[in-house]
């Protein structure tokens, strides 16, 4: 055990100092590292295969909903950037702007897209004529660059990595219904997938995404209450397809604009899934998204067959779909076992000469820390089993966590109580962003979502007590 | 016929205009699109999905050989640019600076990266401490920006997609295996996916990467008898380990830089697809690759059943792995005949009332342009061989294509000649590089590689006719 308490030595406590909890995790498990240019940061191979799982689990999603991928430019005119006011003021100032080739200045100074709105529009112009080239159902999977002032690794980066979708539509209904749709499958994948609870909702206004008239987002609860934005789908109505004069002649005979969405989720969903699921031993990963799903520990490795049979045990599950790995290394078992507990692997399956003889092994999850014993005859079907055992657990406690963590306020006593003991707030709100400023100027809480479900938790808004009719949550946020 | 004209009117005469036969199909069958950004283009989804089986299946084979995938900055410091000389000079007319973020200039420019040598082994030298950290196999798929004179759509673009690999050895041996592995792991994937036979073998000091020692290609031959340079595998040896000050202590207790290699295919490869399979009717897109295997277009679609029954093989086909796709837009058959085959789908199958009826539709080969007569009760199978069929002819079409075109010469009068009428020139090299430069000079033919097989083919330079003992082919190149 002297090994066990140095590793978690490494790691700060996370009740006593989450945020370098968090920073210990990213960097001693080898998510990621920091670039060498303030505010980047690298993709280490063992967090950038969590990002692969993501992005496959993500990319079916859209397939199956008819959508195609294309890639567009990274260097956007800077002059695009100005045709939509609300756009421009959202992303001027943070944007990162090539002015040289070489020893040459460029005529027009380019943007490192921060997002792909204006080019896409663009194109779309191009490419859109007839009521026949709609819908338009495209992604794209991308860097962007956004300068930002204070930077962590996945959480708010210079750079970061994505997915956009943008898609044209002839009527607004279809338009606001592949907004709505696209964020149910992120709910679903969040459930389904990464196994965290999720809050979905409009935003108001101020929360909105710069361009858009209607932002939709889910919202996670992390373990220090409070809120990650882990996915955003917006409306955009005409904002941009006006701007970019993208026109279809309808089967009416006439020239209209059609109707855009956009939507998109980041390698900021491995900040989300660490800090959701995560504890004092390190990564919790959830169990579909882990690149390693079974380490393999081989026991008494100078004994003859136990390395033998570590192997063909991986193999085995290999062949059944799991993703595992043989831990050969030269260090101890107990060295191992602890390494293993800290990058989160859902299951360490112990092999050793007794194990052999009795043709069992050992199988401890990484979720409740319980160990069992499992025949090796039925290996794959336990492993699988218990695999998605520990991703429906671990689902279970996400949701246990967020309903615990949401209280009900009626005025800013209480909502200052409940923020500071961190909580998220459900509670009413009347719509006026003074109010909303006012919540944030008190507490730091901002407006997250105003859920589908608009059940009134009261009548008076939670800072003015005027009458109130919108159902909001909110909190801390990332 | 009459439709049959218009499309192909669409497409210049390509033995006419090879060059402007290229832009017709790329942006005819919407592989791409011009970028708003001079040289830049937008990878529409049609070809986005080529890009997407190449990378499947590339990444399968990276994989298979141990390697990992990884994420770096896209943004480089500009001092990292000139920690090595030859690397410096080769891109640093070329590379686009970013010097403000918004209306703040920054303090030190930043390159936006033109390929990762300098950033890579900087996070190299953070992670490496112990010849048990190496060998280090690390890949990225990312974007790369070189600002280029003269441009074209997947050829040379200002932004083009690739991967990187990156890797470090503990001894130089093990470091120039890796190089040729992972140029026989290309070769092996020309072969067997793309459908194009290549030369490989390593280039001359003048055509060599900016930084590298060695550095090997593989060349493909395109249609007009131009050479494509489709993939490079560099061994660099310590340079950049040396430059970037990457030390390992091995197992002998001394301090050492590790031996380094890196390797690269792009979104070129498509463009190699395209010159070196298409003809008069457009892209012939080897079966491993093409987004849509097999297109069904159903006959008579108002008659009832036909439009049921070709779905219904579609999802028979689906199941069976076949990428396919219905066309059941409102146009005439012979339209969409002629439409895909300038798309270059493999397999059109045929299905209308009659072959209905008689359990059976018509499958005809993009390839040859034969027509054969298929029942439906074993469709899969059928379709699944024909694939295969399909693409062993199209490697077989172009290994004999590359053969027929490589005449051996010894005088420049025979070098110029068959340079003129579109071949390949293996010949003998002195190997000095006035002789290299001559010939280019004289022919606008420059070096490609020396393959590995050196029997002489001569004794005495092409060029300026003293004794010579390499092997090396010459040819027009994009």
């Amino acid at each position: 055990m002297a090994d066990n308490k140095q590793f978690v030595k490494e790691i700060a406590d996370m009740s006593a100092d989450f945020p370098q909890w968090y920073t210990d995790v990213v960097l001693k498990t080898e998510l990621a590292d920091y670039g060498p240019v303030k505010g980047t940061m690298v993709i280490r191979p063992y967090g950038y295969e969590i990002w692969e799982n993501i992005q496959h689990s993500l990319d079916r999603r859209f397939k199956e909903t008819g959508h195609k991928n294309a890639y567009f430019p990274l260097l956007i005119p800077y002059s695009y950037l100005l045709k939509e006011a609300e756009h421009v003021e959202g992303f001027a100032p943070e944007v990162a702007l090539v002015t040289h080739v070489g020893d040459t200045e460029l005529e027009e100074k380019l943007v490192v897209r921060p997002t792909s709105e204006t080019i896409i529009c663009e194109m779309y112009s191009r490419w859109v004529h007839s009521y026949r080239d709609l819908p338009v159902l495209i992604n794209q999977w991308a860097n962007v660059v956004r300068w930002e002032k204070t930077t962590r690794p996945f959480l708010r980066t210079s750079e970061f990595l994505w997915q956009e979708g943008h898609t044209l539509h002839i009527t607004s209904e279809e338009a606001k219904e592949e907004t709505l749709k696209m964020l149910e499958v992120y709910r679903e994948f969040m459930q389904n997938v990464l196994a965290i609870e999720v809050l979905v909702g409009r935003k108001s206004e101020k929360e909105k995404f710069a361009g858009a008239q209607e932002t939709y987002a889910m919202e996670a609860m992390m373990l220090d209450g409070k809120s990650l934005q882990a996915g955003t789908s917006h409306f955009f109505g005409r904002n941009f397809s006006d701007a970019f004069d993208i026109k279809f002649l309808d089967k009416d005979g006439t020239l209209k604009n059609p109707y855009h969405t956009s939507w998109g989720v980041s390698t900021r969903l491995i900040g989300a899934l660490i800090m959701a699921h995560g504890d004092q031993r390190g990564l919790k990963l959830p169990p579909r998204v882990a690149p390693v799903q079974c380490v393999i520990i081989p026991i008494a490795t100078h004994k003859a067959g136990v390395l033998d049979k570590a192997y063909e045990i991986a193999e085995v599950l290999k062949n059944a779909g799991v993703r595992d790995e043989v831990d050969a290394r030269e260090q101890s078992p107990g060295w191992k076992f602890n390494e293993w507990e800290m990058k989160g692997a859902p299951i360490r399956l112990e092999i050793g000469p007794r194990d052999i003889e009795n043709g069992q092994c050992v199988l401890a999850r990484r979720d409740t820390q319980e160990k069992s014993t499992a025949l090796l005859a039925d290996i794959s079907s336990t492993v699988l089993s218990l695999l998605d055992e520990i991703h429906n657990n671990m689902y279970e406690q996400s949701k246990a966590f967020v309903n615990n963590h949401i209280k009900i306020c009626s005025n800013m006593d209480e909502l200052t109580t409940a923020i500071n003991e961190q909580n998220f707030v459900k509670t009413m709100w009347c719509g006026c962003p003074e109010c909303e400023a006012a919540v944030k100027a008190a507490t730091s809480a901002s407006s997250r979502v105003m859920p589908f479900d608009q059940t009134p938790v009261g009548d008076t808004c939670v800072y003015c007590g005027k009458k109130a009719d919108k159902v909001i949550y909110f909190a801390r946020a990332y």
